[in-house]
């Protein structure tokens, strides 16, 4: 028997519906593109996304599963392309500029984008650009007529020329809530980049979750602030959770260094933000300089992307008054996964027990699970130091990569595999330790490498270390720790295992060291161990 | 085209296995049934209530889509049985004992209940009633052996046995989200009492609408005490929101007296709790008889099911520091419709504007959508003094009653018509002003009876008022006041005019004011216009 409820779909477009009726003046600040404060408020913007839905849908045939990208920056025309693209029941497909040309061209012909949105900035790329992807039909570009471009896009479109035709009555037409809306392809070290294809009820229920208490806790008394791009994995889901909760949103556009971001949060009065490590340091730099400027209004910092130092995460507590969560995703998860907010039960711990949770990735929120096991598929405990394949399932994770392409990360049983190592503790907490590429596995237990380079980046003398299993007769793999000196730095292997010994367990000790002048890097500055592992592939360890 | 997402139905047991996986050791206090306090916490009652659902449905042969009704106080075991009926297919169907036995009897059989899961305390009522309700196969009585009643109850079973002979590692079946899960009864003034079925989905998503910053704002550092009865449409939500947000919960048991309340916001260390006008005007009775005593943990105050006196939410907010918060909602909407927090635009208002907001019965979270109407259907201003009937739409409001009742209520265009009257302010401020069925009707534009009998009741000498509208050549209806005056006051209708002018609206002035000795009410204590109406029937008013 079904209850007997309304049918009331989760729809991306009801999430700005909701905000514009019941919070409708709340404040939508950007830095434009070409340059100025921009400011408008929730009501404005859905005005305005219904325009561009009607515009959309008339002058450029764009209709329903319809696959249209953008390559821009947080403002509030972006707001109104997913809002309204993703209304009329077509596809936002948000583009990252940051890679390679090769990758981008591979991404827009793959997913068979018809329409670009693009910035000012990215003009000159895309120019670069379109004679390999020649389905595009046209190009948008978020200016008005007074700054469009002298370009040799072909079929290029004055956005605000464009809205400005289309109907700010426009009626959203009904769409079942697993139609897809978001397309957002993530780049893994191996093969073409894959995409992930979100629909209406996963992104608001993404961001129901991410509003949540033990998550953003969002409330109409705060402004938010993604930073953190609308292209990197719907930026958090800030530009979902905010409306939901009639927050208030502060967009940086393309200015992202520290006196810019400042700037944002003082005119925005920011209560909340999210950014990756690199952002906040700059801030921290920024107000470090000038010693007299203060973030009276910043109560949270989302930090995520990558493992956040101990460093920012303590200067935004002690010198500035401000909380901090360590979040942790993946494009697979819309992204979120989890949040370091100190849950109830541990709020009991002293000062130092609860930063040794601060700094690990987090709880994850009701409608996201998780587990760690073994390689044969068994749950091992959550006691902080067991450490296993991290596997997710939720209302906002991948089932599947679009066409279907990557199979092998989602287990038959309904698990997604993130193919991270990670140790989960009693209170919750999951702490990254490895990627499970690189974990390092000997005799049948694991070593975690970034555990080992970590330790030996605190040896005096070492400039950067790199762990990697390399084969061994017995044991299957050992560890090899490659290390490079500080400049002028005299350190010997030696000195290397007297300072690892005591501090990692007796059989996590490397079986060599081996000095390097450079350890090789990708393209987002991680090290590259397939390239160390290929380096060192006829090496052989010492006999013991 | 759909989205590549997971396949996770929103099931109402996903929110206490979230809760015993990531809040297992969060404590849940109940007030028991027998005396003592108890406490237990999420993991246990979540291998209970997988030992009840094996026990229901090995040993009761309850299966999915059967009917079985609890008649129960908020305890740990009504958690228990919530949850494991729930999760095994079934549907709960909370009783509530405070209504006539004709109308138990009726909902009993209209809703075909089969089993009854009852507290100690019905176990009397329950023997009355039990030769009126004999599909009934069995009762099932919360509590251990050394305590089970002496009971002319046919075929009478122990809760505490029936649970041990179950298996705490029960798999939950496989559900379609939309299934139905839990049943309330609604009466009104006229008629049989009208089911509403809720479903898994519509429970879990206004389980999440409440947790939300502008609702309730629960995280894990929280522990909600919902003082309002499960048996009261879904105890406002709480019974699923905390286990959401990792919430602890107290349980007050069958005492609901100041001091018993009291104790349990002690020890509990409550910070939000949910209960009715009545309640929290004992609690606050027991506070100012004990000076000393204070409520250092309690941060916010969830005030409902009827409007709540000013003086009562000043109290709170005055003398004890806790922030009050209004709610409005109805059974058919799960229940709640909308919550007085001020929000970011109103919280510039001065102190004196911020109380007329916090005493209007607030604004609706995301999921929940309201407008007001005149008589035709169309739209009214959100002015703050046009008011029209307040109709509401939303992912937990019935779109029927249980069995295709009162079909009335439910507009084609998929609002459900409250039948209240109401203003909405530009802040988005919903007040309710009348039942539509009171309201008086006069050359087209309409009266409030509340707004008239409040500004009337002000006057000295006037014990009590009622506003209703009588016929009139005219206008259609004008409004006749009907007064019980104060013990040995003198006053005279022209005392009762001179105070209502320039209080209201001129073309709000009363007809007459015709003086009785006593005026009628329902069983719940409200005033009954409808038998009022009757009495004055023949009644003209004077030639003006």
């Amino acid at each position: 028997m079904h209850g007997l409820m309304q049918d009331f779909p989760l729809l991306v477009h009801r999430v700005l519906d909701h905000a514009a009726r019941w919070h409708g003046t709340r404040s939508i600040l950007s830095r434009s593109v070409e340059g100025p404060l921009h400011r408008t408020d929730y009501a404005s913007v859905n005005r305005r996304a219904r325009a561009l839905a009607s515009a959309c849908e008339r002058r450029l045939a764009i209709g329903k599963g319809a696959i249209v990208a953008t390559m821009a920056w947080n403002t509030w025309r972006h707001i109104e392309i997913w809002y309204g693209v993703m209304g009329l029941g077509a596809i936002v497909h948000t583009l990252n500029p940051r890679l390679f040309k090769e990758q981008l061209t591979y991404i827009v012909n793959h997913a068979e984008d018809r329409w670009i949105f693009t910035d000012l900035t990215f003009v000159p790329l895309l120019e670069e650009l379109q004679d390999s992807i020649p389905d595009i039909k046209g190009y948008i570009i978020l200016t008005d007529e007074a700054h469009m471009p002298d370009t040799a896009l072909r079929n290029s479109i004055c956005y605000e020329t464009l809205i400005a035709g289309g109907d700010e009555e426009y009626t959203w037409p009904e769409l079942d809530e697993n139609t897809a809306c978001g397309l957002c392809y993530t780049s893994g070290t191996t093969g073409h980049p894959k995409g992930v294809l979100y629909s209406h009820r996963s992104n608001v229920l993404h961001g129901l979750m991410c509003a949540l208490g033990d998550a953003m806790a969002l409330s109409s008394r705060d402004a938010a602030m993604p930073v953190v791009p609308m292209f990197h994995a719907n930026a958090w889901s800030m530009a979902f959770s905010a409306p939901i909760a009639g927050a208030s949103l502060v967009l940086p556009g393309p200015k992202l260094d520290g006196p810019s971001i400042y700037e944002m949060l003082d005119q925005g009065r920011v209560t909340i933000s999210a950014a990756v490590p690199t952002v906040w340091l700059m801030l921290l730099n920024h107000l470090e300089k000038n010693g007299e400027l203060r973030l009276p209004h910043l109560d949270r910092v989302v930090i995520g992307g990558s493992a956040c130092p101990e460093a920012i995460m303590k200067a935004f507590v002690e010198n500035y008054g401000s909380d901090v969560i360590h979040a942790w995703g993946m494009t697979e998860m819309s992204p979120i996964g989890s949040l370091g907010v100190i849950s109830g039960e541990a709020a009991k711990l002293s000062q130092k027990e609860w930063w040794t949770l601060k700094l690990k990735q987090g709880r994850p929120p009701f409608m996201v699970d998780m587990k760690i096991t073994d390689d044969a598929g068994n749950v091992l405990p959550h006691d902080g130091h067991t450490f296993g394949r991290l596997k997710v399932k939720g209302a906002a994770v991948a089932r599947s990569y679009y066409k279907g392409e990557g199979l092998a990360a989602f287990d038959a049983d309904g698990w997604f595999d993130t193919g991270d190592v990670a140790t989960i503790d009693e209170y919750g907490y999951m702490q990254i330790t490895d990627r499970a590429k690189d974990v390092i596995k000997s005799g049948g237990e694991w070593i975690s490498s970034i555990d080992l380079e970590n330790i030996a980046l605190s040896c005096t003398g070492i400039q950067e270390a790199a762990a990697i299993g390399l084969p061994h007769p017995k044991w299957d793999e050992r560890p090899l720790l490659v290390v490079v000196r500080k400049q002028e730095a005299v350190i010997t292997k030696a000195d290397v295992m007297r300072h690892l010994e005591g501090r990692v367990p007796k059989w996590w000790m490397p079986d060599d060291v081996a000095f390097v002048d450079e350890i090789p890097h990708t393209a987002t500055g991680k090290i590259s161990k397939m390239e160390l592992r290929a380096t060192f592939k006829s090496y052989r360890f010492p006999e013991s």
